[in-house]
């Protein structure tokens, strides 16, 4: 049977609260969707036969399942090299074990399935469908609710030795610095991601008395969206908030750089609607501390799969890599 | 012609004093030596010149220039994409410009040059001769008078999009730190290469009253092997100068590990002469400051390419691999 006749892959972006599936052609065209919770379910047994029952529905729709090629998974602690989820701390059938959700994937559906973390989906979506096309070296940097990276070398995925390589929101770029969920300190992700920015804003307001309108809400609540909303209408508390964040990003990313030297930096997630309140501050920071030999080199970029399909199309393409 | 006809290929490594070259066999024998000073040529023709006169002589010793498959290369700012040293600091010919060196030996020589950094040859030598024949994933760090980096990513050496990635050395690692030769601040390399190391001892020495060996010396001419010796004999402050650098080393692998996952670090050059010395604070600030998912998974190994004879067959392998 000839790829043409096979015209379509199966994506799932596994996220904490949605499992979002989509079926996508070749130039990225999202043919159908549909959702379960990902939560809520004892076993993953339970939880593949009620996403292979939601799916089949959309299956049925692009002509049954001999028209799909295979199946692309991005999922927390995705490990690709053996299409398990390991230890995901927020998966309740996830989070105290080696989970083979690609097999499982794989023996319901009859077609092959690969898995990989969320952020390396999104490298290689950017690579498939985005602003990566044509290149070989860039470092995709998730920012939402933490901070993920896909690393993209001579034209591959950096998997390294175990399948988990890339975790950039995991560099301590802070000596002794805020504890971060993964239990250690100054994580990048205790920072630059969007719980990072109401965390920073929370201690600029409790450690000075500036005036902001941000003391209009309850500190507790308060999230990165409301501090990009205050620094819009020139809140100066709220913009030395993104300050700081877009800075530590830029010097972190001139440290990456060191590493791999990639072509561009490519920025994907909530926290990078906050547009150039963000990138100003952190490409003034790279530009101030990269090396030398690498002034001027770097592009930096904004996810080119804007959307809430950006994570399907992301998985999808993890697909067609198969 | 056949492989077999074409058994040796020679090694430059071309450092900032001299510039040694071997003939080198597929199983990394050296057939026979030969240097001359890198500096005193006004011109890097005549460096070329010099060279080949040299080389002539060992290429007659093996056989003639038909028994040669190609030649490598290892130097500082070496570029391997266009086998160019580029604004090299310590080269007379080489500091205010791009230099064709591959071209030049290619075209006297007729075999194919290629060039890469000095740490990416060491990273090549270990793959093809040295401790690191198998690895897929792993990172060479130079400890010399600088600190370089060989980055090994799927097989494959990462030079990212201009050629210069694994500049390691260059990352910086404390905020407002020590000045470093790149005119940057708080670079690795300001603190764990030998002449990081003598640093730190003065430093020791400077803000404390506390008795050393270290003290009966000229503060001026401390060198590593110096605090070395003293830590050896047993001298307090010298073994703590060897604990601030292996665990600052050690705290940045920590972090090398997040990006790329390597089966193992491997250290090559002067300063791993100091042994458990560096060794045993690095392991254990590692084991401390790494991602719980990687613990216990990068291996720590000195070079397997041990004397002066490494660097040349580092560059060597690097003519291998043409």
């Amino acid at each position: 049977m000839t790829e043409t006749l096979k015209p379509y892959v199966i994506g799932l972006d596994l996220g904490g609260t949605n499992s979002v599936f989509g079926i996508v052609d070749s130039r990225g065209e999202i043919k159908a969707t549909t959702s379960i919770k990902t939560q809520g379910y004892e076993t993953v047994d339970k939880y593949v036969e009620a996403s292979v029952d939601a799916l089949q529905l959309i299956i049925d729709q692009v002509g049954g399942i001999d028209k799909i090629k295979s199946m692309g998974i991005g999922a927390p602690n995705g490990n690709y090299y053996n299409g398990t989820i390991e230890f995901a701390p927020n998966l309740e059938w996830g989070h105290n074990g080696i989970v083979p959700l690609a097999k499982l994937f794989s023996d319901k559906l009859g077609i092959p399935v690969a898995l990989t973390n969320d952020a390396n989906a999104a490298a290689i979506g950017e690579m498939t469908y985005g602003v990566a096309r044509g290149m070989k070296n860039f470092i995709v940097i998730t920012l939402g609710t933490g901070v993920g990276s896909g690393i993209v070398v001579n034209g591959q995925l950096v998997y390294g030795c175990d399948g988990f390589a890339g975790e950039l929101g995991h560099v301590i770029v802070k000596e002794n610095g805020r504890t971060c969920g993964c239990g250690r300190k100054g994580c990048l992700e205790a920072y630059c991601s969007a719980t990072g920015v109401a965390r920073t804003a929370r201690e600029f307001l409790e450690t000075s008395d500036e005036p902001s309108l941000l003391r209009d809400l309850d500190p507790a609540k308060i999230t990165s969206l409301d501090v990009s909303i205050a620094a819009g209408k020139g809140d100066k508390l709220a913009q030395r908030v993104y300050d700081f964040t877009g800075r530590l990003l830029g010097e972190s990313c001139a440290n990456f750089t060191a590493f791999s030297s990639p072509e561009a930096f490519i920025f994907f997630g909530g926290l990078t609607k906050a547009g150039d309140l963000l990138m100003k501050p952190l490409k003034e920071a790279y530009d101030k501390n990269v090396l030398n030999i690498f002034k001027g080199k770097a592009k930096f970029l904004i996810s080119g799969l804007e959307g809430s399909s950006a994570a399907v199309l992301g998985a999808s393409a993890v697909g067609w890599e198969i």
